[in-house]
């Protein structure tokens, strides 16, 4: 998508042929900011420290981290230390898992002399595939925009409310969530987007409403506790939200909050729907709630929060009670009975067991 | 409550006899100030620019806003104005109306000359009803919490969960929603209070986490995202809020986010309570939704955000991209069948028509 009228991905390789350049999304969305990753420490640290964020652009980093790794030191022990590193950087991220494992897979076997190189090789093709499905979703969820857009009045609006980022920003390009919404703006269809905040991080107001706003789509920032009134009086006409990790059944597991909005959209009859690329689901796992672990995230994310001053200046500051104690558990789940459908690179599939295995007979009948 | 180890009601007489002073609530949790009005302008901006906030204290704070102005001018055309100025400044807000309309009815019938006195008095009175209904609201209320406590194993921690600040610092003295929690703590129960962030404007972590923090009662600041997940794991064992208006048949009306917590509660079998002192009940209004109007707030209350940098110094910092739009619903609906009890001064209520009409025969037949 563009920035400053350039065309940017969100992980691209550094002129040198070798670094692996990246966005600052710490920064959003005051200042932007490319950082270059040298080392698969760094990119650890870009991963664990959210520079990059979003289930497949993190899965993209890590591969990219292996590369890295590759390059200083090639051996078995490396590879292995590699992985390490990498793997514990988001324990909830089911596609960092994915993106690792299937490096060890193409790695391992040849001689060390010919690792860096398929490393790299194999990270382009992560990212390129990333960029397909997201397309794929975008085709997918514009049928079912379309079709809303068919049944209001010519020229009214489509209201779209997202939580959290599942935007360009959180992929190599497109994004999962905003992958349909982008591909009706583009195709003149009028959508409107009510962007939750997304405390405590802010995705929200801070990268969906920047995305957004570079690319033209009409949105409103909202704080989180808004959906469900605006639900209540039928300025939602959809919901649609990423996830971090779905599991066999279609329990989704996405940002904090998510499960709240699912619960309005159905008190309402609003359709709610999940974008996903087919890597988050997780065949392993049936009961999101009960088997899922929930990763719990420093305090300092809640009671502290960071902004521009009025004189341009970014600065932080404090918002709890010194003495109060704060907690910031980092994503919930959303059971599959709350889900309209799955918008996924292959269609968009009933949030059942027998659906899902149906669509990914491959991945289930592992 | 106490205030750095001395008593503090929310208003008072200032030690000149006539004038009459607050905290000023908008520089929480950072800075504690007391702020003296002099005039009914002075009221009507503490309680539009939420110096003063919460149903109960802003209908004692407009009393004492007609009694300033018929300190300065007790003519039947200074009655009026003041009316008018002071209902005009909080529209949702039921006991605003409810308490300058007792003004009136008190003043009217008096010669100028009485009027400053009666105006005085009849504020007084009405703070003073505040206390004591909040003291039977803690009392009904605790008889829940000690039942839940009764339940749980010997010594184990009844957690609550609570959304904006329905505490002491919205009413005159114990609060309403913390009326119960307050009451439970001090008679040995031990207690843990979920205080959900509420944004935009923060009353959770400003407010209710300062009162308890200052009460001693063990609490944890949540994002507003968060009680869902906490509901789905058994984290909670109730939920209490606060309302702004309740109508005859029970819907909620209040802070933005609380039906979502309605619905999780629902959801998860978690019981809902609403405390609220009786004048809060709007017996004019049945449908909530659709009824009630919710007051839309200034963008600047999501965009910006006020706190304490580290060097100590109060900064205002803007957290959404410019060129970005917001909005600003301040309350919400949520319906009565989310609601598992109201907690009144007159004992716990079932939220339908018949049982609140029951409870107040004598306002619901007028």
């Amino acid at each position: 998508m563009n920035v400053n009228g350039r065309h940017y991905r969100t992980i691209w390789l550094n002129a040198d042929g070798w670094a692996v350049d990246i966005i600052d999304q710490t920064k959003f969305p005051h200042v932007f900011e490319v950082v270059t990753l040298r080392t698969p420490e760094e990119a650890a640290f870009a991963i664990k420290d959210m520079l990059v964020r979003g289930a497949p652009l993190i899965g993209v980093t890590a591969a990219y981290g292996m590369a890295l790794a590759m390059r200083q030191d090639a051996s078995d022990a490396a590879l292995e230390g590699a992985y390490e590193l990498l793997v514990k950087t988001r324990p909830t991220a089911i596609n960092l898992k994915w993106a690792l494992d299937g490096m060890m897979r193409v790695l391992k076997p040849h001689a060390a002399g010919g690792r860096a190189a398929q490393a790299y090789a194999r990270a382009a093709a992560i990212a390129e595939e990333d960029v397909a499905i997201n397309q794929a979703i975008g085709r997918n969820g514009f049928a079912i925009i379309r079709n809303i857009a068919a049944r209001k009045g010519p020229g009214e609006t489509v209201n779209i409310l997202t939580h959290c980022n599942a935007g360009w920003l959180a992929t190599v390009d497109w994004g999962t969530a905003t992958a349909p919404i982008y591909t009706a703006h583009d195709a003149g269809i009028p959508v409107h987007v009510w962007v939750d905040e997304t405390r405590p991080r802010n995705q929200g107001a801070s990268l969906t409403a920047w995305e957004l706003l570079h690319h033209g789509v009409p949105h409103t920032v909202i704080p989180d506790n808004t959906g469900g009134h605006l639900m209540q009086h039928g300025l939602v006409d959809m919901a649609i939200v990423g996830t971090d990790r779905t599991t066999a059944r279609g329990d989704v597991c996405n940002k904090i909050g998510t499960y709240l909005k699912a619960l309005a959209a159905h008190d309402n009859g609003v359709p709610f729907y999940v974008a996903l690329p087919s890597p988050t689901i997780d065949f392993t796992v049936v009961d999101g709630v009960r088997e899922i672990p929930i990763e719990q995230r420093g305090g300092h994310e809640v009671s502290h929060l960071t902004g521009r001053t009025e004189d341009g200046r970014i600065e932080t500051v404090e918002i709890v009670p010194r003495g109060s104690k704060v907690a910031n558990y980092a994503f919930d789940v959303t059971p599959a009975r709350f889900v309209t459908g799955l918008i996924t690179e292959r269609g968009v599939i009933a949030a059942n067991r027998e659906a899902i295995a149906r669509a990914f007979p491959e991945r289930a009948a592992q």
